[in-house]
């Protein structure tokens, strides 16, 4: 089991294990190069294993073969369903459980595969697998915060999948987005993720595509190499209200953004991760700008990213974007 | 040279290099695993290769042998002292030049060394390097915030080393410090590190080791398996303002936790970074509670931080102390 501690100085939430570790010798599995280690055996999300994961919440047939997307709920998850809503003192301290929810999207039967050369419309199930699933959490009410977020390679396991959760809380990163438009909002009565689009529309130069509703740009302040932000044209909150053409749009956006990715870099590691506003009345916001976040996992300096939470980005976006603008996709 | 560039949306401040690659060729270096590599050839830390380095800043000689410690300003800089402090507008966005300064402490002159196996009178020099440069740099009145950062191994060379960084403004990790100081002070009109200190003393649980001046011990909300924060027991603003008899208490505890670290797990990599208040007189503040914070660079669930900002953290603290505690050092 997992709680939720809350940093007393900065007051940012932490997810802690509380399932106790036997002794030092639990530590010593931790040898050079100190990373978590993939799996072994056959692994759970091929076709075939089902029985060896959770029941699914959700997938999408083929005709004639097995699943094409499948969801499940994570075996290992840091959100649980299970428990009460309980917030707590501990000392001086605040503590409440980790209730929430924390799903594994299995994004294709294929165990060798990536974003960069799937059929768009299989980009476009997994978009609507992540849709379905926060339709239907959106009703448990108890959350206050979806976050998608897909690691490539997969930290355990190389098959292809993403993860979907549900948080009681709003995470440090989201609600400073949330200060920030809001801030704003309330200095200019705009939106500033609106704003951003009409300039970085107006200068190009960190622009990298364009679609019917999509702009696909390295950001101005861009942290790491190459990072890139995927913004609808439109101001909606929720990603989840998305229609179907739009769905379709973004499918196609980001196939060509990760197989210029590939085709740039020789198949990089990356993360993304997809940020959209709070749920239930009491928290959502008509401000928020729903929007992809994208960034390589490359040259990174970590030491002093933690330190300081200053990021050091080698890479003007501009450059970044030139590059990729170039690249066939 | 580098620019600060800030994200319009959360304000945070980063680091752009100017320097433009040629050609995406400059990016296919970039081989998995995708990490920065070591530098090639002779070490230019080493006794013997003074000359292939910058100019020191300071040094201490020991009798008869080469210099014990030296500071030199770091070839590759995040920020420089060349320059004008310049804030200026590009479109909607707001940029800086990157003044400052980034030294580089050659903690000793042994290349394959660590805090764990040195006499606690060589982490003593190391210190009083770090407070002789930032007496000196506390002068330029460009300056308003120092950082102390090091990773072991470095990330470009394993001769130990350690960073000393002057920035023109307050990096976001540093103001959400001060934020919640002053927020907490303004509630209780107490420091929250000292009533943190007696909550720890009292409770005990977390506590690693205590000596004379400090406290050890793993905080409340760990973000990270083993992080662990030295913290001087007296309330003091400044870490260059330590007496001597402090400098060689903290000695002690810096040599004792980092070998109790290579005992528990067999050299872990590792990363400590030295929070002090900001400088000059307008950005001074006496609320600020100077401390280290150390953490093992092991088993990272980076995507998860990224897209969040939320920490998971295997490892509850009250169990690191306690394998900590009963380590021999």
């Amino acid at each position: 089991m997992a709680e939720l501690r809350r940093d007393p100085i900065t007051r940012m939430w932490v997810v802690t294990a509380t399932d106790h570790p036997k002794g030092p010798s639990d530590y010593l599995s931790f040898k050079p190069p100190y990373q978590l280690q993939e799996i072994e055996g056959p692994c759970p999300f091929c076709p075939g294993n089902e029985e060896e994961t959770p029941r699914e919440t959700f997938s999408i047939k083929q005709d004639g073969k097995s699943w094409a997307v499948r969801v499940i709920p994570n075996k290992y998850p840091f959100f649980r369903t299970e428990g009460e809503y309980d917030r707590r003192p501990e000392g001086m301290y605040d503590v409440m459980e980790a209730i929430g929810a924390h799903e594994i999207v299995i994004e294709t039967p294929e165990h060798h595969q990536s974003l960069a050369f799937m059929e768009s419309s299989q980009i476009r199930n997994i978009l609507q697998a992540y849709q379905e699933r926060l339709i239907d959490l959106e009703k448990d009410r108890r959350f206050e915060q979806f976050l998608i977020l897909k690691n490539y390679p997969g930290l355990f396991n190389r098959h292809p999948h993403s993860h979907i959760m549900a948080m009681p809380v709003i995470p440090r990163r989201i609600d400073e987005e949330i200060w920030g438009i809001l801030d704003y909002y309330q200095r200019k009565e705009r939106c500033i993720f609106c704003d951003i689009l009409r300039e970085e529309i107006s200068v190009r130069k960190r622009v990298i595509t364009e679609t019917v509703h999509f702009l696909v740009f390295a950001p101005f302040a861009s942290r790491y190499p190459f990072e890139t932000w995927i913004v609808p044209k439109a101001h909606r909150p929720d990603f989840h209200r998305l229609r179907e053409e739009e769905i379709e749009d973004l499918s196609v956006a980001i196939q060509s953004l990760f197989l210029k990715f590939h085709r740039l870099l020789s198949d990089p590691p990356y993360s993304f991760t997809l940020h959209t506003s709070p749920v239930q009345e009491r928290f959502h916001r008509p401000e928020f700008h729903w929007h992809i976040e994208t960034r390589l996992r490359i040259g990174l300096r970590e030491g002093f990213e933690w330190g300081t939470g200053f990021f050091v980005n080698p890479t003007p976006p501009e450059d970044a974007a030139a590059f990729l603008r170039e690249i066939e996709s």
